[in-house]
């Protein structure tokens, strides 16, 4: 860090995981002063926000940043912007709701923040990533889940309860004979998500004879990262899997263009590193597909967020924003 | 007028359609204060706006209101917000783009502000309708056309260019046969229109035998009212067109809550005279298909601005909010 310049004020971005929280404090253009981690699976959240503050207020401590940092912000699943609350969120080890905003500023004194992963990567992208400037986007998050989050008129959408940007629970028919986690058809979770990628392989692979390196690898152990390493490899099938992904997304986005009209799709998340193999079915696809309106002026892009800190960035982001 | 007690600011509403523009002044709670029209079919654009603006300015004299008008509304298709233009409108008699903003400040030397039919009637609902107090809605306007005016964390959206909310431009499978105006199938226009609905009625008529009022209705001459009339006095088959719209609605409206988590949908223009003909099977089909997070918690309404002067109110909205 010696040869970083530091630019204030600071923020701490929290990346709440189901096993591990891991957190940071970041400078206003998002670099990261110091990192560390904790778990998550303690016996209740009383005792992980407890250990949590503790470590937070040491690392401000021991950076000699007392009085300099505005706020936390605290990336999580199903967490609700507008109530400070988490609800319903089944990977966490405590019980729903948790007033995780209570929680926390009780502890730090420190105004706090949440907001759910996606969300929080479209704040991320817009003040340190390849959204910085834009003031109309969408960006996609391709992970363990699909999420959106949306950024219209320079505003993230909230609406009611905090639930708006689910783009991963809006159907298509390209996707209606997959059943999602939700209990529906045809969401694009089930497409542009690691286990959407994996079904895609999986279903491919059986409906064709071709060679491909794929076929030696179990359904189990099937990543996207496999995937695309083969595909780069020139391993045909790989190939295809990603065009059909890239050309589902690229119709879904053509859809999504409708609503919001943005200058810019952002695609984060683990299937994203596919990149090009991903974005140019993406694009051909929307140009086919989108109102007349909306073709030629929307550009594609792949998160500019460091791999490893997205998630924090995301997170750190959220004081400076809402 | 005499007996109503006005409360101001004043603002112009405009309401430019093909053949006529009608406005008017309203109150700040839609009170008309008085009306006049003129012919659009002017040789130029300047004339019919030379026009417009005195017969703008000697009904503010008449009316004693000088001083006390805050702005300009223009509700017009394809009007965008953010350039003060009018762009491509097909059923104007002049070259587009018209920079009709400019054209009117210029003449009036009040403040006007312009927006598409739909977002007009978005914040008419919002300033004096069935939105009042609601800061997340949606409003279908079903009429010559389907549009969609969105308001989330009570703003409009308005996205890059002016174009977000073309809801009558998302596709859905349920329409996949249907040939749209712009050259795409699937629109939910070719649905919720009134030409959609003819085009139900044509279908379901012809695919069976059972009597209906309807069969002594020649196609060009079916309309959304006449179906109307005909389910409300028992008629099975217009009955079954209204059940099939407003399925189609309920499920095109529980993928836009995935995207602005809306507290209402409010329905408006002629196909939505239909009433709880339409807003019944959509309730029910929204409640078949959203996701979880979004069921009971969603109402669906219908426009509270009087019929007549629906677009004149929403766009003499659109001064006290844009």
């Amino acid at each position: 860090m010696e040869t970083t310049e530091l630019y204030p004020p600071f923020t701490v971005g929290v990346d709440l995981g189901g096993t591990n929280t891991a957190f940071a404090i970041v400078d206003s253009v998002g670099h990261i002063v110091a990192t560390d981690s904790i778990p998550t699976r303690t016996p209740t959240v009383e005792k992980w926000a407890d250990n949590l503050a503790s470590r937070i207020s040491r690392m401000i401590a021991d950076n000699r940043l007392e009085g300099l940092v505005k706020g936390i912000g605290i990336g999580a699943p199903c967490a609700n912007a507008s109530t400070g609350c988490i609800e319903a969120a089944t990977n966490l080890p405590w019980p729903s709701p948790i007033a995780l905003v209570n929680m926390m500023e009780s502890r730090t004194g420190l105004r706090t923040v949440i907001s759910n992963d996606a969300n929080a990567a479209a704040i991320g992208e817009m003040t340190y990533g390849a959204a910085a400037g834009l003031k109309n986007f969408i960006v996609l998050t391709l992970g363990t889940s699909v999420g959106g989050g949306i950024v219209c008129d320079g505003h993230l959408l909230s609406g009611r309860s905090g639930f708006a940007g689910e783009l991963g629970h809006v159907t298509f028919p390209f996707a209606s004979d997959r059943l999602c986690s939700c209990g529906r058809y045809g969401c694009l979770h089930t497409i542009g998500s690691a286990d959407g990628i994996r079904e895609t392989a999986r279903r491919m692979l059986a409906e064709s004879d071709e060679p491909s390196v794929l076929r030696d690898i179990p359904q189990k152990e099937m990543t996207p990262k496999k995937i695309q390493i083969a595909a780069r490899d020139g391993d045909r099938l790989a190939n295809l899997i990603y065009e059909f992904t890239g050309r589902c997304l690229g119709k879904a986005a053509a859809e999504f263009a409708a609503v919001t009209d943005p200058e810019a799709f952002i695609l984060f998340g683990g299937v994203s590193k596919a990149g090009d193999l991903l974005l140019k079915p993406m694009r051909e696809a929307f140009l086919e597909y989108a109102l007349f309106l909306y073709k030629d002026r929307v550009r594609f892009l792949l998160s500019k967020l460091r791999d490893a800190d997205a998630a924090i960035l995301g997170a750190a982001s959220l004081p400076l924003s809402i």
